[in-house]
């Protein structure tokens, strides 16, 4: 490990799509990282305003192809390459370099309901094993001891964090989870679909992979494991008219008399103290807008209409929380750092 | 009634308010009306496009004051007013008129419950109980008898349509009806809040009135009619960054082996005939854009994960079939005409 | 011709693109028309509900491709194919038809304007003199008279209709139009291309094709017929994060004295007597959401704060006016119908 | 002065408003300030949080009125009162006190002009005299010095940086100018205002303040300036249907066979060592989301199509560079600080 006065130098595979810009964003705020490498191989040669405009002028490296990297001098790998491809690259990287991985390839531990939701087999199983879940608040411990973490999905970030402390405290039923989740334009990545132009989104709101989103194994794995047992949820996902956030509303029943405020006190004392996850007062509700472009999931409970019922809201930005900040917030555990450095802006708003 | 070769003398009372504008778009589609006069307080004296540029030059009549039009001539009144303001008025305008009312106040049938929620009592009993709930697929025959229709509200519509049919086919568990609701703005009106301004919603999504929604009541009062006993839902309403367009994910849980297929039969047997009510078919689930400007009810009905649960997607225009057009589909029927004059605009989309 | 008492049997050319979409939008609105085949070489054998949700539940007939409608039975045909394509298919339609193109084919007069813009020479060339520039409001009697329409551009008809009537009279110095405009995303079409993402256009604004917009020789040409000697523009184009709509602000220098009051007085008596062109009082300035969904166009004229300049603000739907529903107004004119049949809505707001 | 290893204790003067919300949001990332007091005076004894979800968490003080700030302690004080408001304010503040003002109240060194654009005599002359124009790039030295900074309106932001060198340079025609600005809705501030409303707002596109915006008389002082002699303007701002952000696109004629290359050369000279101000190469114009919330202004320099014209495009976001972010800029440079100290956020795309 090169650091010790020293910056991590770190490489990003895959720079071009929304969460390798985002990584960048934080990145180039960070004082302890060296951006060393960027590669994206459809635009290897080019310099990175060609692909990010915003990103010019920063002085980050020109994109080179995946393969073109000299890794005997990185430190750290973020993988931000598209699910199903990942695997195996990550397979071939050298041993000294620590890894974060953006996509969904190492997030489910079982390989068959991988191959389920994701059509083949794994194709590096052995890593699979070895790969810590990159939910921060849920796994701090392992991340600091792990050589390959797998940043969460940006749907089940929102929803675990919520979920997780009340299936440990059993205050809710386990078979009554229901997730209505929305989410900005990002989630979707860069690619060019018909379905994601402006002129289609624009002014319109849908549901959409209605109880069949490949989100929902990695959060019912995650829910099982707070609950310990199986957990089938249901999950509803929609698509909002704005590029950032996610807002989760979760509805649940409530065990053993307890109420709308026993939930908030459990995440009271659950994320007291927290960096990046805020459970707000009685009364408030979240908004994706007062988390965009930050690290923070925004929390509020309430009491449903019908007793023994709750509401949870939660907000997180997608592309933060929600994918790049979280993986930041690893990286500097990984490395026994601050883990809010790179991660200091406030949200933007308006 | 002076129709016969003639067309319906029409007013409209509070012209200047979402709703107001939306009726005079669709009426001036339709070759049975006449609009002959438009009311707003504030702007009386002033041309219409003064309020409304886009109603410019359609040869609409000057706005006056709620108390300066000659209702002798009149056949209709259409009352756009705010809630609360509306039942002196109604109660007040001569015996001849029939009238479409907006407003909530004459929607909930108990006296009781519209002072609860709405922190008031009720001005206008009498006529409380003469109106008719103005759901057009629930109470056509009423309508067509009635003189007094309280148009239902915009969240009542989304929810009601699809589930109506649902719990009198007693084929869902009543106490266990829960709906996430997303609105775009207009629903909140013209009225100039902070919380409204297009700074503060683009680029958001929240969650609002959780579990407190004046127009839970509403939705209560009629699904308890359709299952026979008292109905409880959850309802959490929330904002798009949109103008147009209501949509509402209701998640249920099934009776007696009931499968999605089969309230997607019953649903498909109830609307068949409706010109604005159309049920997807498996695998499609509606999106607001999709009916932008029309009157139309798209009804999407999906499986969950869960056995024995079931996913209902609804999708209108909160302006439209969700206040304007169905104001306006009441009050053909009400006069005996074709319930889709002024109502034949294709969904504007993009 | 098979009208009569009967309505006329159209076809529609590349029915799967916005253009499309908005002649259907409009025309199952027109009584004097049979929408009798649509046709989408990639998606034939589809229903239209297939490629636009919108458009189901309303009898369209299926997709089939280009070269399968029997145009026998046919009155008229709407090519809405992309710009290049079209020639030569309009080229081989037979002699009984009429025929409204949307797309630039047949725009340009001159063939070597048309080759130097457009990258190849023209494929018919004598199809190309014979067809009629259908700006309505110039070209009314021509296009009476016309077997082929080019419909304009949609920034050529927010331009020409405020430019036109001043060039004619004289009143502005031809070397010194600068035009300014801002367009909705629909105006890019249908094509999934990263650059008009949700996510790459929303909360944002930009100028494209900055001097080298192929809209410009449009403008060009029928400026110069308006004064009478050739005319060259300043133009730039802007993308604007909305779907529909163009606003285009332009900069004159007057002539001979001419104050911005003369301008609004030559517009104002041009287009006193037309359906859809509205010239808006002094201090009255258009905007594109009065015109959304509408056939209209509303131009402003304001004084420069240098003297003896003006600044005119035109506003138009792209999609409307700027593209199929002036497609519609010409078909009318060219069957001798009211042109304002199948264009009665008014303007969708909000 | 209090600084000297020690942080420079900060008050922020109306900070309710938007301009305020981004001044705290860059504040909390400088690491040589202290935010000590923030005041409004209709929210006093509030959390920030209150009147800003987005700040909660962040250690901020509450608000006070603003005479309830005890000003010894202080040395800097940031004033985001509305226009008009803050002179006598200001008048009445310690003398030890440096200030930047972000109304426009200190804007324009002329009174009587002050007095024709603001409708009344201005509270406090003799400050107007001390005040120094905060544009950082053009009055960086008279800044260092200053203790009362007048940081620019956004518009005048935009457009002055592109035409400053160039009329310096004298290689644009002085009477030619012509800025056609297009701005998100933050600029409007919160005030509630029904024009200002999502549902009025969203998918449209207008002009306003044609040739009578307060902006125009602050850009022809500092284009007097920078010409030698007296500038008058064409200028129109537009609405765009987004919170931040402004797009400047200028036309100027050219002196003396200068070319579009030409132009470019001379601002690339004079802002080769500038931190925010970035010239783009030949073929590139910017975007608004591209420096979104980010205190960078980027500049594109175009041919026209008429020979000897040219376009400039600029984009700044305004509330940064355009506002709070300039602020910041000017009062580090007051103060002795690196200008890029709370300023080193990338821009947040998408």
């Amino acid at each position: 490990m090169s650091i010790g006065g020293n910056r991590l130098n770190v490489g990003v595979l895959g720079a071009s799509g929304y969460t390798g810009a985002e990584l960048l964003r934080l990145l180039v705020t960070h004082d302890g990282v060296n951006i060393a490498a960027l590669t994206a191989d459809r635009r290897a040669g080019q310099p990175i305003e060609a692909v990010f405009p915003h990103l010019g002028g920063l002085g980050l490296p020109t994109l080179v192809a995946n393969d073109e990297v000299d890794w005997s001098a990185m430190d750290v790998a973020f993988c931000c390459l598209p699910h199903g491809t990942t695997q195996e690259i990550i397979a071939a990287l050298p041993e000294h370099l620590k890894i974060v991985d953006l996509s969904a390839d190492f997030r489910l531990r079982d390989i068959a309901t991988y191959a389920e939701w994701y059509g083949h087999e794994h194709r590096a199983p052995a890593l699979q094993s070895d790969a810590v879940y990159g939910l921060t608040e849920a796994y701090r411990d392992e991340i600091a001891r792990a050589r390959l973490v797998a940043a969460p999905g940006c749907y089940p970030t929102g929803a675990l964090l919520p979920l997780i402390p009340l299936l440990e405290a059993g205050q809710i039923v386990i078979d009554e989870i229901t997730i209505d989740a929305k989410s900005g334009t990002t989630g979707a990545g860069r690619a060019a679909k018909e379905g994601m132009l402006f002129s289609e989104v624009g002014e319109g709101f849908s549901a959409y992979g209605i109880a069949g989103h490949r989100h929902m194994p990695e959060m019912e794995q995650e829910l099982s494991v707070a609950a310990g047992q199986p957990v089938t949820i249901g999950f509803t996902p929609h698509l909002v008219p704005m590029s950032r956030g996610i807002l989760s509303t979760i509805y649940v029943r409530l065990r053993d008399g307890a109420s709308a405020d026993d939930l908030r006190a459990t995440l009271d004392a659950r994320y007291a103290d927290e960096p990046f996850v805020r459970v707000l007062p009685a009364g408030f509700a979240p908004a994706t807008q007062h988390v965009r472009g930050s690290n923070h999931c925004l929390i509020g409970v309430h009491a449903d209409r019908r007793p023994g019922r709750a509401v949870l809201v939660s907000a997180i930005d997608n592309l933060t929380k929600g994918s790049s900040g979280q993986a930041v917030q690893d990286m500097n555990i990984m490395y026994g750092l601050d883990e809010r450095r790179g991660l200091g802006q406030a949200p933007l708003f308006p």
